[in-house]
């Protein structure tokens, strides 16, 4: 049995970040930029305002107010979107709508809400008068101000979010290159499985880890593919392992526990490489990890839990790290634990557990329900992985212990 | 000018949760149930063992020990998935794998681990010597142990996440009535407006608010259709503004500040009824809420940040509370903010900024790069919205000011 840290380093030492490809914007949310990503234009790209009002010279309106106002002639209308051809003289101004480009002769923006229309005003003609002082270039967006052309706006490496998307825009790009999804083969093992919509006979369970764990794939990045069920035979199992080369990943559940009847194991080492296949955790001892053609392949336990519980701890970071994350980590917070634990003191234990902020600020940690492995009832309740360290066997409560929180993303404070 | 909250609350007031449909297990994937989930089986459905090992009487073995082994006759070797017919009688064991039914007559099981075979042991028959006691019904899984028939096992209004769908599918269900995500218009507005592909030309800018906030729209949990750009006319404005009824949601960007060529506004306020349109925030007071054939309308301001701002505060909760989640606001934490900010004292400001964590615990402030709200870089780098209050001009650097977590899930603690 090799420890936690152990295996995590050796299946990530495996794994190889994945080429990239190129998809629309919308498509790329939530991955990961492989190239960084340039301006073809200054932003903004030409002086505009930021308010509605009216374009003025700040020499004219420096000292103007509510009780002695300038009187303006408005030369010009100017809405968004058209180049303004009159310019701004002396004792003059321009109607302007937010976005507009500034006219020539203009270095300052008058607010509407500090003018007052004066007679004979027609969309353009009449006089405005204005009711405060401007400052110079006030309410004026320069040229260039976000960004220079030939800038990087976006950095390889980062993740696209709603605002990158919209910098991206912004910029000319209407698709951007990101790292592929990982295509995540899943296969369920095991004679006494039946598929969902059966009602199982003597002897007999539901195939449900096949859709736990296409859920956590997609979760995690990656693209699930379900190819079913292998049974108890070497043949079979060497049917559905054999076609790990055309998937990034393959993930299989049960099988590779000590039990006569556990040919996964077998067939893995027949036909590929095997780096583990036990680890000092509970629940889930029984996590094979190894490559069949060059494709990584983890071999999780048929427990419910087990398999959830492994897919977290080296599944999700492979799949992570093939996606182009370098943030591989769940959030971690240190909290009490609510109650005395007693364990095995050779391996490290994953409680289902439940985080809440105790009223002096930190948090307490509860188990979540029942910690048998068969049951998901406490994973689903729970939003953490409370980790209590192999070397003990008893851990009372009100122990400070480290606590993993799967409702958060890896990289958030 | 109404405030935040009060504009919140005249959105939620008008907002209703969607009907519900039926999806696979798969795409119930982070959507709100509709209706319990009930278990048509118990789970486990027989007495089955956790681990591989030997089947035993605990009346036999529970002296057992490395130094007098206890040596039982081996009757039948039970792989998972196969009902046993032979029973354990006394002096009797059956090997047994992960998972199968227990034979009548066992009362506990033995982990390989602790036994030894004896001579001539075959598949079945010869003798195993048991090196270790057992405790009466130990590693035994009892039926029912997890649900019994007819118990609920996922609560209406529960988020199916993995292990929801890992349970749902033990218990017989292959689909999961979930809460509809809502379908939402999105329209840019705006002469000024060219396509990401084309160089904008003089006075014009890139349709960037299209792109962020359909990406805004699919994280929040809805389904974006993006219209295309009304041009600021109001036979244009009326023709798509007139699609609202085909969604459950419409949201646009521009048009609605108080601009002469705004006809967002004026076109609404003919078609369907106006709520509010000013909101004593920055960026992006011109806030725009309505109803067009009874479907609910945001008129977003045209600032890119102004716009996504606009979407945090007011779409985001609306199309959470149709998709039926019921935790509506993202998760806030108190920060020392790191730098004097002057301020308008009218309304409330929401700064673009980043979280971190100080050394002694708390956390730290800053604004995430410049707050020009025509820019999208402080949005792209921040974590979280920095909340300002009305009432005050200035706030010192080291005040304790509430921060939006714009990373964080609604309902995360």
């Amino acid at each position: 049995m090799i420890s936690v840290e152990e295996a995590q380093g050796q299946v990530l030492s495996r794994i190889m970040v994945l080429d990239a490809e190129r998809v629309t914007l919308l498509e790329s949310l939530g991955r990961v930029l492989e190239t960084d990503v340039i301006s073809d234009i200054d932003v903004s790209p030409f002086d505009n305002t930021a308010m509605d009002g009216y374009a003025v010279r700040y020499a004219d309106v420096r000292d103007a107010s509510e009780s002695s106002p300038v009187t303006l002639q408005v030369v010009d209308h100017i809405p968004a979107g058209v180049q303004p051809e009159i310019p701004v003289g002396p004792g003059q101004a321009s109607r302007i709508m937010t976005g507009a480009p500034i006219p020539s002769g203009a270095d300052a923006v008058v607010m509407v809400e500090y003018t007052r229309v004066g007679e004979n005003a027609g969309s353009t003609g009449g006089t405005v008068e204005v009711l405060r002082p401007a400052t110079l270039g006030e309410h004026i967006r320069s040229r260039g101000e976000e960004v220079h052309e030939g800038e990087t706006v976006l950095l390889r490496g980062e993740t696209i979010g709603p605002a990158a998307i919209g910098l991206a825009a912004s910029v000319g790009h209407d698709t951007l290159l990101v790292h592929r999804r990982p295509r995540v083969a899943i296969v369920s093992t095991g004679d006494e499985l039946v598929e969902v919509t059966e009602k199982p006979g003597p002897g007999k369970i539901r195939n449900s880890n096949t859709h736990s764990l296409a859920a956590q794939v997609l979760e995690a990045g990656g693209e699930p593919y379900v190819l079913g069920i292998a049974r108890d035979t070497e043949e079979d199992t060497r049917a559905l392992l054999g076609r790990a080369p055309e998937f990034d990943l393959m993930v299989t559940t049960g099988g590779v526990s000590m039990g006569d009847f556990d040919v996964v194991k077998k067939v893995l080492v027949e036909m590929g490489k095997l780096d583990f296949w036990k680890v000092a955790m509970r629940p889930g001892a029984p996590q094979t990890f190894g490559t069949i053609g060059g494709t990584p392949f983890f071999g999780l336990p048929g427990n419910p839990t087990s398999t959830m519980v492994g897919f977290e701890m080296f599944v999700r970071p492979a799949i992570r790290k093939m996606a182009g994350f370098t943030a591989l980590a769940r959030p971690r917070v240190i909290a009490t634990l609510a109650h005395d634990t007693k364990k095995k003191s050779d391996r490290r234990y994953f409680l289902r557990g439940r985080l809440t902020r105790s009223p002096e600020g930190g948090y307490t940690a509860a188990i979540s329900g029942n910690q048998s492995s068969a049951l998901l009832t406490a994973m689903h309740r729970g939003n953490c992985l409370i980790s209590l360290p192999e070397g003990e066997s008893f851990v009372p409560a009100g122990t400070e212990v480290m606590c993993i929180r799967i409702d958060l993303e890896e990289g958030t404070a």
